[in-house]
């Protein structure tokens, strides 16, 4: 939804100029979960020149400064050194002790604009700032009460309300306590007990320099720390809480809506847990554990506890957040896919050994297995791609499993609040592991008490850590907004996950050692499709300037269809729609003449002869087909060239929606470049989903 | 699909032009099933004019003559009456005794051209003439053999192999058996024999004048008895199956696709059966039942048993088939709803009485509601509308029963092969009860042991037959291809349905009464929103020049969103989708600017605040939005007046998709005729899909 970004040092001197690049470069790795408008809050130590005039809005009281502008990151880099410079602020000058932090918004309350971006302050003193990721659901009635107590609001916000409720409830505290001073934590926690919904907050104030408290409920957060003199070889420290202490030894702190923004600089991360209050001071985090249920009661809460927490180590790597060779993201994702496939099967697939029998071993699984096997159904609970990915697998794990399969959009279970008891195996798939609607799902659905399984790409996540068990996709790092390996490689973990559960079973040992050896062999199949890439581009150059396009699939890929028609429509823009190939002629056939491009997707498997005759009865139509085939098929599926042909290679027939969905991705992608769009950054778009 | 139609008269002295205009007007009524091309047979008696130039194709050996022309019903008439003249055929010429037949196409095999036309022949010499709805899933291996043979075809259709292969078998007969004749009905019955797939057909041949054949499988045929002498209150005869034997009683044959084409004439039917094949000749008909099992398994089979059956009464008026004071078919069945409603609901709503309880009585039903209950799904399967229809209503089945409902799409079902159990209730849903991907799944389903539920507006179809139990929605005949009062009286049905499964349960006691208090009242308010029919015309030419329309619902909604968006897809040819108004942030929210139109659905229930962040939303991203509310919303859901509202009248929650569907329809209509299309007869489509 949106990032957020925090930097602080202790005991080391750290120049303006540096401390602007390490917020930026935060904001930057986090850019693709919004983009829609970014800003940061640095310390000011000299009077502000009183030329600066300028169309970056900024405070200029004594301090800390914001700087906030409609538009990408690269757009507020460009205008805070326009402000630095017309404000003549000394980039060279030097803290040793400094607390900044940063945003990147993705807008749902109130339009791209400068008055809605983050940093959201108290006034005009900026006493308190604030940048927040997620939605407070009951800001309208805080408004109405902040507003009877004289505060006036600039932005259509629903954030704006958390630094007028902190200036409040710190304004309340000096006239009740007169000198004794509130501490910062004692203030956001107050804070914290009037916010409903989701959020990550990161909270800077005039009042409290260098300090900043981070704390977080539904929304993801982490904190990573870095100790300068730190001996890389010594990690016996890491284990040990008192990390988080003060030492005295110079520190770097880094907040942050995820590990992108951290691992360039540290790989010791603590992942915030909901409720959780941090505050960092003196080179030192103090954690308080919110009693949230508490405070829901309306009873006063008593003090929160404070709590011990150890650092863990980041897997992950800095490259795997570069693009290396490729200009973008989603290209890159879209080809580092046979590696993606194999390290997500590394270590699961058995082949050979003494019993020469091929197998599946999914640790985090095998001891519920029995339990999935007489589930009365399967649940699957996703949103978009993970949607779709559920939905390519389903009839894999109807065939195998033989317990019927129920597909759940999460949003719309939680607006039916449908059906789901002890009996049931819900299934919840996610990228990032923080999609809202799948997280509420999930909670709902363990409420009724239903067995859940994860499937994430993210170690830790919320979905990770608040299901029974489950299955890590380990597609390494996906930071393009369209999701690509990450969908293939969700795709091959249900597969095996259907292989699972129906390991017990005689009757289909034969079709399940093809599925494994089929498994073996697909990330060649995926390199081989990858050569589609120039043709792909070739097609798009054709496609460039139309308005509409129809994908049709049916059966193992219905799914492909959705999926395809989902990326093109997210990062080219463009109109297209998936559609079942079996309702064509209850309603979408009207559709059809020559004009409007239609991808017919009709490789072989059970229905080929089926998606034949749609292809026949599109052609009776006059329609302006493209048909996905497979390989030697091409004069079968189009007599006498009447259409264009894509012809992919032919694997197991349950595992080609990994190699199918390749070429629609390649052509979302080349789309997109060629209509001059952003592919990384689709408009509107952001990654993660982590507001309802 | 297709329409066919035939037409005997015994004993009876007609003219050419009357015959003519009895066939020319069963297509008229028959139009709705496709419009792709038409034509007709009937016998010639003078010999052909040489001079007979035109662009009809018509075959004039001795006899019977062909006429077929591309386009819709009146381009054949006028080409006829054109060519008649060309031909000086004498249209006053009378027949004592005559079979006419004739056929509107829905292309699905071979594109729309005079060649693909029915009547299809046998050759040169018409030896015989066939008319079919349905496809022949074999008609490649059958041509083979039959070019093989000697004969050349001259269509892409399926339906040429059958005339050819009539008169294969005709002249292989004659070969063996000199002098002993084959009847007509012997050489159809060996025909049928080696079709496969879905097929009702009517044959006529020179070499027996003055008969039809008539038979079906799968494809619907109905066949409607006038007696010209017979006293309109004497029904005695009506269950006598002596009627269809020769009485020496003048008589008059109607042979058709459904019953719209029969009732102006008749109201006294047969409903034809799979494998009965109807012989008419010298003013009887001889029924003789196929043994289509024998036929499959390759040993010959025994002569087939003649079997008995008694003429049925159609339930049904003229004037439901006539388009009364409005334009458009479609237009009628929108404003006929408040009707079709009360008609549905008529005696199945039972309030006050001794016990004062409110209550459901769904005859069909009531022994197996305990059933139904106990089941561990109930799955609603469906196509296009209908399956709209059953998502409208799962969320209140799911409340008032408890069990999870599965929506299937019925071809998903198929094409999966997915696993359904005896401890399922199948809910099948179709207007026409014809529908075959619906009747392949209650197949599927039937097999497999579920307990299956039929929902239709037609008694005595398939699905009517073929299902356990089951409700009629009673709506009245619906012409227009896109459908819209068997859709509100659809929802209503499975309303009443859920209320019957839920009606044991105490809990729900209250909110069941409010439900039956809401349907009584539901007329009425649909009254009320079709006053909106003006505001939805300003609005359609607000929006007739767009290409793309994108409709948000969800909840009890989400549905709307899809009807409302197949609507205008089907009948103004606008790309048009609805979307799960929760997955918006998971790929559609890219496209929405400026300029693409947006309605968002979000009237009064549990899910508007989530609605009215949807609406946020979009307002951020600039979304050009249509937004309907509930009366007296239109400020809150848009403040400011930033968009177009349309105010709907509030019923109960579960019954709102009732009301909200109608200015949906409206606006789907007059963009329609704005736009300058067929309202009903939409391209491509056809009303009853009885092919896969």
């Amino acid at each position: 939804m949106c990032g957020i970004f925090g930097y602080v040092n202790c005991g080391i001197c750290r120049e303006r100029r540096h401390i602007l690049q390490v917020l930026f470069n935060g904001l930057r790795r986090l850019e693709y979960r919004g983009y829609d408008s970014a800003g940061i809050s640095i310390d000011d130590c000299l009077p502000p020149s009183s030329s600066a005039t300028s169309s970056t809005s900024f405070s200029t009281s004594r301090s800390p400064l914001v700087f906030r502008q409609e538009g990408n990151i690269e757009s507020l880099v460009k205008s805070v050194y326009e402000d630095v410079a017309a404000m003549e602020l000394n980039l060279e000058e030097s803290f040793s002790d400094h607390a900044g932090i940063a945003h990147t918004r993705w807008a749902t309350h109130g339009e791209p604009a400068t008055r809605n971006s983050h940093p959201q302050t108290s006034g005009a003193e900026n006493e308190f700032l604030v940048v927040h990721n997620g939605v407070i659901t009951n800001y309208e009635v805080l408004k109405e009460t902040l507003v009877r107590h004289g505060f006036t609001f600039e932005s259509e916000t629903d954030t704006e309300v958390i630094p007028k409720l902190a200036k409040f409830i710190f304004d309340k505290a000096h006239e009740a306590e007169g000198d004794q001073p509130v501490t910062f934590s004692q203030v956001v926690l107050e804070v914290m007990k009037h916010l409903e919904g989701a959020c990550a907050l990161i909270f800077k104030s005039k009042h409290y320099p260098n300090e900043l408290i981070a704390c977080k409920r539904g929304s993801p957060l982490l904190l990573g720390v870095k100790e300068l003199n730190e001996d890389a070889s010594n990690e016996s420290t890491l284990n040990d809480s008192k990390f988080l202490s003060k030492n005295g030894q110079p520190k770097e702190f880094f907040l942050s809506s995820d590990a992108n923004a951290i691992v360039e600089h540290t790989k010791k991360v603590l992942v915030i847990e909901d409720n959780e209050v941090l505050h960092i001071k003196d080179g030192g985090v103090s954690i308080l554990k919110f009693d949230n249920a508490r405070g829901i009661h309306g009873a006063a809460p008593s003090r929160p506890s404070s709590v011990q927490r150890a650092l863990s180590i980041l897997e992950m790597e800095v490259e795997q957040i570069n693009k290396g060779n490729y200009e973008h993201y989603m290209q890159k994702e879209i080809h580092e896919q046979p590696e993606s496939l194999t390290t997500t099967m590394r270590g699961r697939l058995i082949r050979g050994g003494s019993s020469k029998a091929k197998s599946v071993l999914l640790g985090g699984l095998k001891d519920h297995l029995k339990t999935i096997r007489r589930s009365r159904r399967i649940v699957f609970i996703g949103c978009g791609t993970s949607y779709n990915a559920a939905l390519a697998s389903r009839p894999i794990m109807e065939e195998l499993s033989g317990v019927p399969v129920t597909m759940e959009v999460a949003s719309d279970l939680l607006d039916r609040q449908g059906p789901i008891y002890r009996e049931d195996t819900a299934i919840f798939v996610s990228q990032s592991g923080e999609t809202a609607d799948t997280l509420n799902a999930l909670e709902y659905a363990s409420e009724n008490g239903a067995l859940c399984v994860g499937i994430t790409n993210t170690v830790g996540s919320a979905i990770a850590r608040r299901t029974v068990c489950g299955v890590h996709i380990n597609a390494g790092a996906e930071i393009g907004v369209a999701s690509t390996k990450a969908y293939t490689s969700q795709i091959v973990v249900m597969a095996m996950l259907a292989l699972a559960i129906g390991g017990d079973t005689m009757s289909t040992q034969a079709r399940r050692e093809a599925i494994i050896d089929g498994l073996f062999d697909l990330p060649n199949k995926v390199r081989e499709v990858l050569k589609l890439d120039a043709e792909m581009k070739e097609l798009a150059e054709l496609l460039i300037a139309e308005q509409s396009l129809l994908v049709f699939g049916r059966g193992y890929n219905y799914a492909t269809a959705l999926e395809g028609a989902l990326k093109v429509k997210e990062v080219a823009l463009m109109h297209s729609e998936g559609i079942l190939a079996g309702e064509m002629k209850h309603g979408p056939l009207a559709l059809v003449d020559e004009n409007l491009p239609i991808v017919v997707i009709a490789t072989r498997d059970a229905c080929f002869s089926k998606q034949q005759s749609v292809i026949q009865q599109l052609h009776a139509r006059k329609g302006r087909l493209i048909v996905m085939c497979s390989k030697g098929d091409a004069a079968s599926v189009c007599p006498g060239n009447s259409c264009r042909v894509i012809e992919v290679p032919i694997v197991e027939d349950c595992l080609q929606p990994v190699i199918n969905i390749v070429p629609l991705q390649l052509l979302a992608y080349h789309l997109t470049v060629l209509r001059g769009y952003n592919v990384d950054q689709p408009r509107n778009l952001a990654k993660s989903v982590t507001t309802e």
